[in-house]
């Protein structure tokens, strides 16, 4: 165990009230010379405050929760760096919760770091979060009184803090891309459908269809779950209904798409454009560098962090909801529709 | 803020002291009834015992410190994965700490998490650690009494508690592999060489070429940094050095590596034969599926995670090193060598 103030007191000879007064610079009647003693033993023995301590006087641990459903996922991780980062300039620590996007796991966390007296959370919730259960995790915040912020994924509900993207304009900005380039039978691959930000990414699809005049037709449309293997089944499912391009909701899957099509002979983009999402760092390592919607994580991290201090802090009452601007990044998996 | 004792206390109107002794389980003198209101009082109010101060009483915040380079990098993120699992578990938390890669982190976050009261410290040192800044931390750890165990980097000496993989293994794997497929003129880019765990990956190569009666050429070594870019310089370097095979000491650099045989329309494995190290989830995902070394990140995590525990509940006073047996993974980078 690390030195404390009895140890201070063994090594000077000093007693236990004076030694703690020097070191919580209380001791205005105590010598100079007793005051020099002990903090030459303090530094000599390593002596730390206890923060437990000063944390139960102060009722602020400094620590801030954070919620993720992956961090093995690279979209969570960096967005977990750029929270960490933000954290650590605003001198908090993480605690690191991963749900494997299980929506027990979120409950059981939100409690447990209630419990362990963190100032705050940033939640992402899991993935088989619809409206309902993600309403009870909000709840539970709710009642614990602890401060809280969603971040990505979140429930349509006024008064609920949060910091997402634009998924309307980013579903639409990946579809009007491929409209642009003369694509009509454009496929949608979306992840899991009670995820409020993935009906976001349609609404958007959907808009830039009826903007330019095109009829979304539900045969091009299927549900597949953020991963490489859905978009490898979504293929499966497309064949034989004369598609000539892809939005992919995120880039994993995008990737099962064109791994997919590959194996049917089918080359992206010169017989099949794709489009993913997020833009995750190996987006541009593919084969074919994936033309995809940016996220810009880091920057979101760094407000929602910002964000609960304030809240913490009740520097700001009003909860409100930060949105961000995705940006579309073309690369080399889209190409003008193919004439034949 | 949470409910509190008080908070009962002035719901039920029984007194504070009574409060806590009925929450407390130490209510052996008080009736059933009283006994019966307060437990349903806690039960409305959502109450729930501080941790904070359970912790500062029995000295043990049941909170784990895991200090990482880059939570970014897909490595450690898997590794952050296995170690949260392995933590929920045994029902502790993690308090996540991202480096950079910088040693002045490393010094600031292991002094902050002790201050913290963190019971013990997960340790990954940062990439500019040698053996005199290696050995800084570590002084640092035991001076403040904290029980640690190094993760993937260590330094060489004796007594210091860590989980490796066995890397001379994993660099011979890699090289001997390249051997039996025909090669002769084997490169090899390197990660930083002040790192331990990098030398020894060194240590596999040299040993596999001198097994094989093929003396190591120092005009065919890189010192890379983990990075595609140091991959591409890597391969920029080696021009006309008359190589047919790389060995690179992690998958980005062997990413890298790829990609820039191929802007000088090299083929792999056709030209080139190529091994990564690590197997991150998208090495099977490259154009030309990677070849490499696969390190057990999810089990290594969570026998960290035991030991460290073992040894914060002093059930283990030998500090032992524990080292992981790394895996050859055979995919399409590599091939026989093009006898022209």
């Amino acid at each position: 165990m690390r030195a404390t103030i009895k140890d201070i007191a063994s090594d000077t000879g000093f007693s236990v009230t004076t030694v703690s007064l020097v070191l919580n610079k209380k001791a205005y009647k105590i010598p100079e010379s007793t005051k020099k003693q002990i903090m030459e033993s303090a530094v000599r023995l390593n002596y730390r405050p206890n923060q437990l301590a000063v944390s139960l006087v102060k009722k602020r641990s400094k620590t801030i929760g954070l919620i993720v459903p992956d961090i093995g996922n690279i979209f969570f991780a960096n967005m977990a760096k750029g929270i960490e980062e933000a954290c650590r300039e605003l001198g908090r620590t993480v605690a690191l919760c991963n749900t494997n996007d299980r929506h027990d796991r979120d409950v059981e966390y939100i409690n447990m770091l209630t419990d362990k007296g963190v100032d705050g959370i940033i939640f992402v919730m899991s993935r088989d979060s619809d409206f309902q259960v993600g309403h009870e995790s909000i709840d539970l915040m709710e009642e614990l009184k602890i401060p809280y912020i969603l971040m990505d994924r979140f429930i349509e509900l006024d008064g609920i803090p949060g910091v997402i993207m634009d998924h309307v304009k980013g579903g639409y900005l990946a579809t009007k891309h491929l409209i642009d380039l003369g694509h009509t039978r454009i496929a949608c691959v979306s992840g899991p459908m009670q995820l409020a930000s993935e009906r976001e990414r349609l609404k958007g699809y959907n808009k830039a269809l009826w903007e330019a005049g095109i009829e979304p037709d539900n045969q091009l449309l299927y549900e597949g779950d953020y991963t490489r293997e859905g978009g490898q089944a979504a293929v499966d499912y497309l064949r034989g209904r004369e598609f000539t391009a892809v939005f992919a909701c995120n880039d994993a899957s995008a990737f099962g798409v064109f791994w997919q099509l590959k194996k049917y002979g089918l080359c992206v983009p010169g017989d099949i454009s794709v489009v993913g999402y997020d833009d995750v760092f190996y987006a541009e390592m593919l084969e074919v560098p994936l033309t995809t919607v940016r996220q810009p994580l880091y920057e979101m991290g760094m407000e929602t962090v910002k964000r609960l201090i304030a809240q913490i802090k009740k520097q700001e009452n009003e909860k409100r909801f930060i949105v961000f601007e995705p940006k579309l990044v073309i690369r080399q998996s889209t190409a003008r529709r193919n004439c034949l």
